[in-house]
């Protein structure tokens, strides 16, 4: 299902600009969330502080990229990573999309290659496709010096993980996104639980997929037998 | 003592499931909680943010499980986790069962084997039943596919640890009750206490119970009588 | 100087209880704060959620430690922390004492012996007495089953610590102090910066205590020349 | 661009105070903010609860250091951060200085020698004139017993980093300026982030900077030539 219509997406903007911050995904002025509805995409201006944001600092562009609004302060541009949201809109019919620097997501992208992976761990299944026994896997892009840059590089890992609904850019952070607001809050609340997960179980020697057991149904023998782990250090 | 009466057990909910998601417990729409109060069961439903419930969108159902009021939005359906819960409050008269996410409840399922075992920490004492210098033994069930195919593992386990108020599910979380929510909360928050105390001693390379020392003026005899560590990694 | 006469010392309780459960140290319903003032001592009752105490819940007592004014719930008891409180009130004509379950303050008594040490941190500054190459020095007492049973072994470590402002209890948390809930807060804060710097510090391999510099003046050389570790592990 | 004139500046010292120390910045009465503006700084008392500071509590002095408003109460200290503050609204024409004593900012310098180092984070583009493949380095210069004694060897430290909108003290934190408060907060949060990033890459053994891969589509030339780890451990 969808969410409901949202009565005021730049209000709602402003909403969870504050709590992301909070939750460490926006610091420093990076980071931020986009939001589509009916043709209309919601954007944060780009450098600023996303806690402190007024619904009158936000642009509205059509699905063509072309600003239909300005904010009040003239000397504001768009935000950066533009590109990078609206390939998420016009690749997946995404409804909203955020972007984290959540240092987990960050430091994941420095355990793994070229992509994350997990499997059996319970949040898995918060993924839209994915239940408990699948493997969940993330691609990871190199960084570049100017955010827009990321944009083929972004636009290909779409195409080549059709079933990921996130996009993790190597010593930067993470692009989520879901069908509408409310899936794509859900997925980066999973997607950050799992990145999470994974360095601290990085941090304990323990690996991120569990060892191979002789009896999948009934899952007595909780006896490690083979547990190469999951990552091969970059 | 049972705490008091409560008002309005919907109103709780909606103010705990806050409380709980900045704790880290109930994020990516998973984990939860359910009151029992005068042979009512309220109850949040699947899969909805637990920061943004209303007290509309809770069911009310009958101690058999029938539901006797349906939250206002059509779509919903009840918590996967209503087996679990109705486990707590028939084997157990609980008052109030939480379901929690939390990364440490997780993470302990990857260091411990059949069940999470403690001793002589001073939280142990928050727990029901429990001196400080008793064992805490919390039992570890695997996590399947589905919620709901938990429950009669769960129940297996809540017959096998008569002295233990909470399962920790494998690679998933935990449920924790008590009498009623006080107790519940109270139960809910000890345990998670003890669970990232017993991550941080296996981060720092201590043992979860004590050493005997020789000479120990403070310690009783009661003290354990081997170092051998706690946890036998899965 | 002495922090001026607080208004409303129970008003001033429930407010830091809130604050406290908040930084993780009164959870489960262990921890809190007593305050004193002009021969009377406002206490909380044992067992209570500290975040959600109101000013009806405290006890008022003399300095006989006689109760003067009993909460509304008649079913409350004092805390079981009220002789341990009144060590510090009576040893050390303290204005509040602070009790924490703070986990890093639990996790260093796992680290050390028979006290905490460390030197050479800025936040030593903030313990009255005491400058920045001063060592500072916590004793570190024996837990017991029953809370009561550590009034005496913390009269002890005051006695034989006498420039200690706190007392830490092995596998439990910490006692802290000051002539006023200023103070006492402050020196709260400083102790926790310290026990959490001395955890992460372990963690990273590195001493608490830094390598003796030839010259101490101009502090240029910084390469460490013997870094014996400040923590034997208990 | 600088940030709008502020209407309040002591009013946003208070609310600023109050957002670092909830993030950790400004515990135990330590750290704070000064905001200059027309020629006037505001500036908080010594030793004054961060958190609890009311506009009436700072003091206004003039860009020689002469007070032209003192806070009501009258047993109040400028705040001995003074001459750092100064430092940096001198020799860099800052608008605004944060001090911290933020755990990841005290343990980088137990990590590093002369001086912090990193390069190729996202986060680094949030410092001024740094992109993403630049060199960070922020100086580290020796703690002292009293405060005022840095602000020599902080004056040398800005002389020596031109580069460097922060300045590390060892074993105690770091000052971080901007031209305006904005900045300054915006640069704060980044190298916090970059602090607590590189105890993390520390805990997990991975290198600040990258090693060169042969074979690496996103990466230009620029990557870093060889993988020896940024930290010389003191």
């Amino acid at each position: 299902m969808r969410a409901p219509q949202i009565a005021n997406p730049a209000s709602l903007i402003v909403e969870l600009c504050q709590q992301f911050y909070a939750q460490g995904w926006v610091s420093g002025t990076g980071g931020g969330i986009s939001i589509r509805q009916d043709g209309r995409v919601y954007l944060a201006p780009s450098g600023v502080q996303k806690e402190r944001i007024a619904e009158s600092d936000l642009y509205v562009l059509d699905e063509a990229g072309t600003i239909l609004e300005h904010p009040q302060q003239p000397e504001l541009r768009p935000s950066a990573c533009q590109p990078l949201f609206y390939n998420a809109f016009r690749l997946r019919d995404a409804g909203a999309v955020i972007h984290s620097h959540a240092l987990p997501a960050m430091l994941v992208t420095l355990l793994y290659g070229e992509a994350f992976e997990c499997t059996q761990l319970e949040m898995i299944k918060g993924i839209e496709g994915h239940g408990y026994y699948d493997k969940l896997v993330v691609p990871i892009i190199e960084n570049t010096a100017h955010e827009c840059d990321l944009a083929d590089s972004m636009a290909k890992a779409i195409a080549d993980y059709p079933s990921s609904h996130a996009v993790l850019v190597r010593r930067h952070g993470v692009y989520i996104w879901g069908r509408d607001w409310v899936q794509a809050k859900t997925h980066a609340e999973c997607y950050h639980y799992l990145f999470d997960a994974a360095v601290q179980m990085a941090r304990l020697g323990v690996a991120t997929a569990p060892a191979r057991r002789s009896t999948d149904a009934g899952l007595t023998s909780a006896a490690a037998s083979s547990a190469t782990t999951a990552h091969g250090r970059v």
